[in-house]
């Protein structure tokens, strides 16, 4: 059976409409490039770059209201004081590897010195999870070459998942995992709001892993699935990343209560924010303008507080989905050292949720 | 059907074994107290105190390391700048309603000054949850003696659940909530750790309320069960307060890290943190003596990082049951304005896991 | 010589100039009341409250966005975790003894529910500083009457400073402390905004104490002016409270960078945040409008972030002389056991200034 | 008159004695390591890399309990989150300049890898200011080169000072700044503690800038020393680290509240945080040890919270002193586009002080 989409499969997560692509891409004018790196010689590369690119690119001179929250902060977020003390998130994102995150950080700088020939400082904002089962990443496969091709190949649209970009290499709940994606529809009156979720998944363990509640993880054993660990002792070196978009008007402080609620839909699918995890939530709010520099007067607009628990449920079935989608279309990959990390097989999960009766749950 | 625990109705939730009472008095040293409020007359009662009482009431004189995290601070907890700056628990705990944390807070200082006789300065810590639904909260029932009584009270072994305390006019998933405990053993090599939950549930929405996984709540509509609001609109101020004891060797900082994944307990549950929703987890552990005055230096022991994967899983599954007792344990109530919180009904609780296989699950 | 605030003693600090009272009752709308209880039977009380209310009261119906930092949380502050969460101050805010902020906080409740008639939950904000030396504490001497006179009796126009209120019994650097208050006003282009402070001052080691930098507090030693504490033991139970207000449209998160900007001022007149000490900052911004219940889409003005750096400066100022202002204008007490807190003498104060030339710095 | 430091001109900061070299490499283990580049073909180079490692080169393997403090976030200290989560510093730190951070945080890894031949993940700690007014910040001079000569010529002893490694380019208060170091001993009882700092400068207006409490900057215009702006609008994007270690034993949470006396020193000088400055204050502390792979069971000592108060007292003089070493040592440097930026004059700054009658403060 083909990889799909967990929609494809006919299992739907939440209430909640999704939009147009079930992509981050949904929220108007976020972009997403891809760069990925598979080879073998001399040294195996399973690694990549992602990046996200809000506002079509001109995020660098209109910012977003931003926020961040670390379920657990065995990782690295880089630009992160800033969003604590500006409340702004003032470049694209850049997801890589763990060893890498810094390169692919000073390389998103000179990115925009080529493009803008602007000067004054940056503080360009990157992510990582760990690779370093499937990938040699002491190898530092990353150049600034990676960086650029995944900001220029960035698009609109449909969004590749599984084994790409940042996500290349990873692996989650003990199954292949990578790149996810998906969105929400969140309506207020007469208006639309989207909530688009991309996560890099690379934590977990198999037995805590649930669809739609469902003990799917449980039920398939490593005499069914072998894990990627095989004899070895598991390097314990999981994380998730989760960036979180939308195009509503929040405050920074509004910003950080989504974040928070990352944590919901991750717990849902069977997270527990392991010591060795990195698990962090950006989320990021195109709905004000902020140009830079800025006006005297910024003027803004602000949903209510009682508004979000819309969002609040909105992003927790995005960010559930989004993981569950990385596991299924993520397909199963050989690389360093010989070892293999095996796909979910789609088959077995459809059944396994057929025999619940939780294809759907409202 | 009589109310009955969660296992007494032959449901088990998640792996780890729980301490002898299935409570947190299963915490070596930690009692519990009830003083309850139930009367119409001159206005209507629907409300009380609860508390919990650390190293068997020494906590005054021998503090414990702590931390608390808020999912959402729609709430008070008093004394959590001391427990943000110190690390340390100084006090019993109190947990009553929200009009009424102040006195409870205030007479916490007068019981310890009537038993020690000790000058100087005192943060205690009172947690609330609003039942302002079926108790006349403006009436501001509870007095100097609520608190005594309940402090006086605290004893180790069973703990009342449901109705009782601080828990008696809350509501949680639209059925009538309150008072929930639960516990789990953490083998470690030769010595057992015990990790006690004890939580005052008065938050979240049915068709979110999730057992085992399977969707409970969505399956047992207002059509069967009323909720508590009638025609009226909610007053949507729901909260739930978890007290979460151990006496394994933590720091503070590893504290904080078990109040995070309280979150995960919860949002099993169906919890999203409503904006309304004082959701504020408080940890402490009891296995390093702190005296106070304190000796010069202090020793202490703490347990590696990797080993508190094994207490986040626990914290996840007490957490979950213990709301869960909460809701199984509280029985049909009215109250206020002839307002009626109806209990969650078991047998049906039964049959709808039945259905989906979902009594236990690894 | 009489008592007199600072610049009545010809001592200028800072750049800025003050409102019209010098007081944080220059922040159009913010009313301040006090009420003091000073007696020595049946036990002695030298304590009492200060209640500091926004937006002439409507601060209930019309919030602020708020923030606060602890420099060190050795200390309550109530209804801090819903200024975390929602960014907003719902309330008044009450100054008062260590020991009775509890019922205080809940009175703060019935006042607004006799003067409103509303229903639904409150948080509110009340903070405290320790006047176990000069007050018998444990007598629980405050009523819900000082709380409401204190509510009753606040104004606009000149604040009373030193021995009176919240601040009656505090000592600050150890001479007699109290309240104080100051206000600088900041000019951008045509906007004129006010900062105004108040603090209760009881925290401080004298040798620390400068004045315009000039170390005064080492010049006066305790054979010229005795300590508090004479033959006993400090109680080293000190802190400040430092509430902040302005009328200009800050976001909660700039909000959170003027707190901070206090230590500023509380540095230069000496205080390192002891361990005792509970030096809690506390800043409003009224300048954009918050209906509760709030319109669906909420409008709001914000000043860039590059503009707060001449607010950063004013707080630090107006911080500054609002303690020295409650060291010069409270009185020298006696109080619970005899024991005597010395006023800082005047005079000499003004000559060791001139000494060093330090009157006015630029 | 050659440069000096600050006692070397006969002025003294508080009344702590300091360690044998009056720097960071005073705490047993510290050591610090400088690459400078400064040339101008085919770029101009005014920048370079500080390295600081403790335990002799052992905290990769050893590591230290750790926190920090962002008084203004406008800045980059990778490796933070796992200092959050854990409290443990795991690696040397790194100061460059703000556009390199990350290949400074990667090649630490690469350090790593080629010295210990480990595997498993790293999450190296950088930090940064920005020297873009006299270095060509973007022609990305630091290379893996710099990182391994910082780190290979690290040593005990004496520290270097003003324009040296990563402070090579700084400005600060309108003056030349860069790299300054100091240290204090704390006695308690029959031990005796190391607190040292090492500060990279280049904040503040001089307008601020004191001198044991003395108005110098004010008193030193530009018309007697011009400012590094000339003509031009100033970029505004200072900032100042500060690292502190000590050998005591602290907890985390007592790391953080020395990290924020930090702000105390630099308030003496005359920061105060603008918005355009990244002031962030790491301490380490390497009094207990902590293995990596831990023991199951790790043993640590803590002062107690009272004691802490020395510390408190010690971190803000030398954060002071450390400061003012910076800007008695960096030496006038032009660089970039011409721009020069003029040391203070030294001469001058002695004849202030002494009208002052302020060499030496109690």
């Amino acid at each position: 059976m083909e990889r799909a989409r967990l929609r494809d499969l006919g299992i739907t997560i939440g209430r909640y409409p999704t939009g147009r692509y079930n992509a981050i891409t949904d929220v108007p004018g976020v972009l997403v490039g891809h760069s990925t790196a598979i080879y073998d010689m001399p040294r195996v590369a399973r690694t990549g770059v992602t990046a996200i690119i809000p506002r079509h690119g001109a995020i660098w001179k209109n910012h977003a209201f931003a926020a961040y929250y670390a379920f657990n902060g065995n990782g690295e977020l880089t630009g992160a004081h800033w969003i604590d003390e500006a409340g702004m998130l003032t470049s694209p994102i850049g997801l890589t590897n763990t060893h890498q995150v810094g390169i692919v950080r000073d390389m998103l700088i000179a990115w925009e010195r080529e493009h803008y020939a602007r000067e004054g400082m940056l503080l360009p904002v990157v992510a990582e999870t760990f690779d370093g089962w499937l990938n040699d990443i002491d190898a530092f496969h990353i150049t600034k070459s990676d960086l650029f091709i995944a900001m220029n190949r960035a698009t609109s649209g449909p969004v590749k998942e599984g084994n790409v970009g940042g996500g290349t290499g990873m692996i989650c709940h003990d199954f292949k995992g990578g790149i996810g994606t998906s969105s929400r529809l969140v309506e207020l009156g007469e208006q639309t709001y989207t909530v688009g979720v991309l996560v890099q998944t690379n934590y977990g363990d198999r037995s805590f892993l649930r669809v739609n509640g469902v003990p799917v993880g449980a039920e398939i054993g490593p005499d069914e699935v072998p894990t990627p660990w095989g004899a070895e002792p598991s390097l314990q070196a999981g994380s998730i990343i989760a960036v979180i978009g939308t195009d509503a008007p929040l405050l920074p402080i509004q910003c950080k209560r989504l974040a928070q609620r990352a944590t919901v839909g991750l717990a849902r699918v069977g997270g527990v924010g392991y010591n060795s995890s990195g698990d962090i939530f950006l989320v990021f709010a195109t709905g004000n303008d902020l140009p830079s520099p800025p006006d005297e007067m910024v003027t803004l607009r602000m949903l209510r507080h009682q508004q979000l628990n819309f969002f609040f449920e909105a992003v927790a079935e995005a960010v559930e989905e989004a993981i569950l989608n990385a596991l299924t279309m993520a397909e199963t990959m050989t690389g360093h050292k010989g070892r293999t990390a095996h796909a979910i097989p789609l088959e077995r999960l459809v059944q396994i949720l057929e025999q619940h009766d939780a294809l759907t749950v409202r």
